[in-house]
């Protein structure tokens, strides 16, 4: 299982902030089963406002497209996070008591608004590829993250949310935002992306944005 | 047929704007059959390239909602007109022996370019209610016209234009724009928007589109 | 002095937030002379990169104006930003031993970030005077904490960065900041602004803005 | 006297569009005291509903600048546009028996409309670069012009015209411009720029907004 050329590169630049987001102690403790379930519900509550945002950022990433097939990627995106992702959120969270009405009415938390608000910001001030390096560390990680516990996790307390992102659909969606990501990244810095200017600055966006999901993940455990 | 109760009192604000835009020669000449196929193709090559732009301005459109009822239905109609009508497009101009790639490198007209840019830039000068105004006349107008040309053509030439845009998958299109600008201005214009101190603006916009509309079928007669 | 007739409706709206920030325990160890220098440099590093996203918010705001006026009034702003406030900050900390090159690499904080994101994104995602609601907490706040400790405070310690913003050059840049408010409130809203639908989601911009404001203290305290 | 080494590459590339628009006939009948009045007074018109727009293009700049340098480089010329050409066009206008209140009323051109907004529009799409190489056209055109008439002009009908554009002060900002393109194209495609992915797109882009700008002069000898 691939998530292309390019993230692996970001990923190792990123060094330790990269496990300290996927190895966060909200992580290991969806894994062996231990976290109190006001900090799941917390979660899945900023999760729902974040999505909407997620939402917003690919498309805005369709604006910035330069091909057909880049947009048709970003808009398949876009239309899977609001029509589906969003819906799958709503009924989740009413099987676990909370209603729709709770979550269009449920304040933000900081760490979220950082986050989202970054990666928008990362769109308007650059090209596709800023604002792809934003969201890399959230499609990738979680599509990580749901990988380790599915064979790490010592208890089936949250099996569901794992098996979410450890399953076939999940992953085929990190493995797209790989390959467009890396003819993004091909289109604009060439084949040797290592050797542009812009290298490095990606690799602080991305940077950036894995210690911003980081934040979130603590959000959840102190709520 | 109804496309809800703000979009026909920006038409009637438009004036003669609004008809030399629905009864240009051009659809005139798509209703008698006269329209000469040179002028047909010229107009199915710039219009791939609206429809890419104009996909760019719906995307926007989902950056900007306020609501998640506004997000879903702009980010249907982002995914309807990347993955649905360019694609009906590529297989009419095909038919007519233009390839997809013969329509990724044609030239971009500048009423096209116009059009479509002056549409965007609405969207990031003012909000959703702006880039709804600007976007109106072309999704209306072509309803309008398929239904009027479905009834009064006399020639079958252009049956299969004409069938698109009569036909009820269209008008339900319509009618769902229709309903998201109603909800969009009464979420923030209020419950009488011709009071608001916006309303002349945005009866602006629409006429401005309009007139740019007009002169997209003008540079199908003058290719 | 007054700061215009919409942003004290604003303020009162925003309840404790507003005392929470402009009273701030920074704000008060920078009056009684307590503030640990450590905590002060850290907040001037802080605020430098602050300062670069701030003007690009107000460059954003010359690109959503709508008249000739207030396309002068937020210039002008940008230009004493970027070309006076952020030189005269580079020779304060200068002053402090901190020079240009550390400024510019210096990491920015979770708290700057997220504030500073929140006000571009509110200005892309709506108009100017979304923008506007989310500039005002910071403009105006530092008047209203500069002029109160201007009287209150009880040590020379930080007597320089207290004149500043009590200051008849910054009181009048407040006073010209309430100005663009109400005349650009007036413009979209009208002249009963807070019987428009939009009232509600405007204080509720100003008080989000105003709690990451207060969070922005509080990373000074916590470096 | 120089713009830098990247506009004349762009320029060269650009081929008979840069002639096309350079020597339009409208140019060359500034130079030979031919072009009409009314045609004229017409460019003086749009050009300063032109120079809002540009204003607005310059401070989008600013919001997608990556250096304080690039900053202060783009906040500089919003704010001599706005409080200095634009105050110069109104005065300049009003000799000529135009007032302040007729030019914010006036119609909009179309061709001046495509222009602006494709420039916004590369800004949006893309990054600091992609807004440049749109903008470039107009500031060093004008100069070029300017420079050209200055010497070759056989009347003194449009003196006043010449000598603004080939006077030194807009000199120095031709000058200007073409250094911020440079360090700006350095810092993002490297020190071999033309062998970067992006270098045709840039040319086509500067290639497209010369195109418009030979439009604009069309539309002052046919108003």
């Amino acid at each position: 299982m691939s998530y292309g050329t390019v993230f692996p590169l970001w990923r190792d630049a990123a060094g330790r902030a990269w496990s300290d987001y996927t190895e966060h102690a909200f992580v290991q403790a969806l894994g062996d089963g231990t976290l109190p379930s006001r900090a799941f519900l917390h979660y899945l509550v900023q999760d729902y406002i974040f999505l909407i945002h997620f939402s917003r950022a690919w498309a805005l990433a369709v604006t910035k497209a330069e091909t057909v097939e880049e947009m048709r990627s970003c808009a398949g995106t876009v239309n899977a996070l609001i029509n589906d992702e969003i819906a799958l959120h709503v009924s989740i969270c009413g099987a676990h008591g909370i209603s729709e009405a709770d979550l269009q009415v449920a304040d933000e938390g900081r760490a979220n608004l950082a986050y989202t608000r970054y990666v928008l910001d990362a769109g308007h001030s650059g090209d596709l590829v800023d604002l792809l390096a934003s969201l890399a560390p959230c499609v990738m990680g979680y599509g990580e993250i749901g990988l380790r516990l599915s064979k790490a996790a010592t208890s089936d307390r949250y099996r569901e949310w794992i098996g979410t992102y450890a399953g076939a659909e999940y992953q085929a969606t990190c493995c797209d935002a790989g390959a467009l990501i890396d003819s993004a990244v091909n289109l604009r810095l060439g084949d040797r992306p290592t050797s542009s200017p812009r290298w490095g600055g990606l690799c602080r966006r991305f940077r950036t944005a894995t210690r911003l999901e980081a934040d979130f993940w603590q959000m959840g455990l102190d709520p």
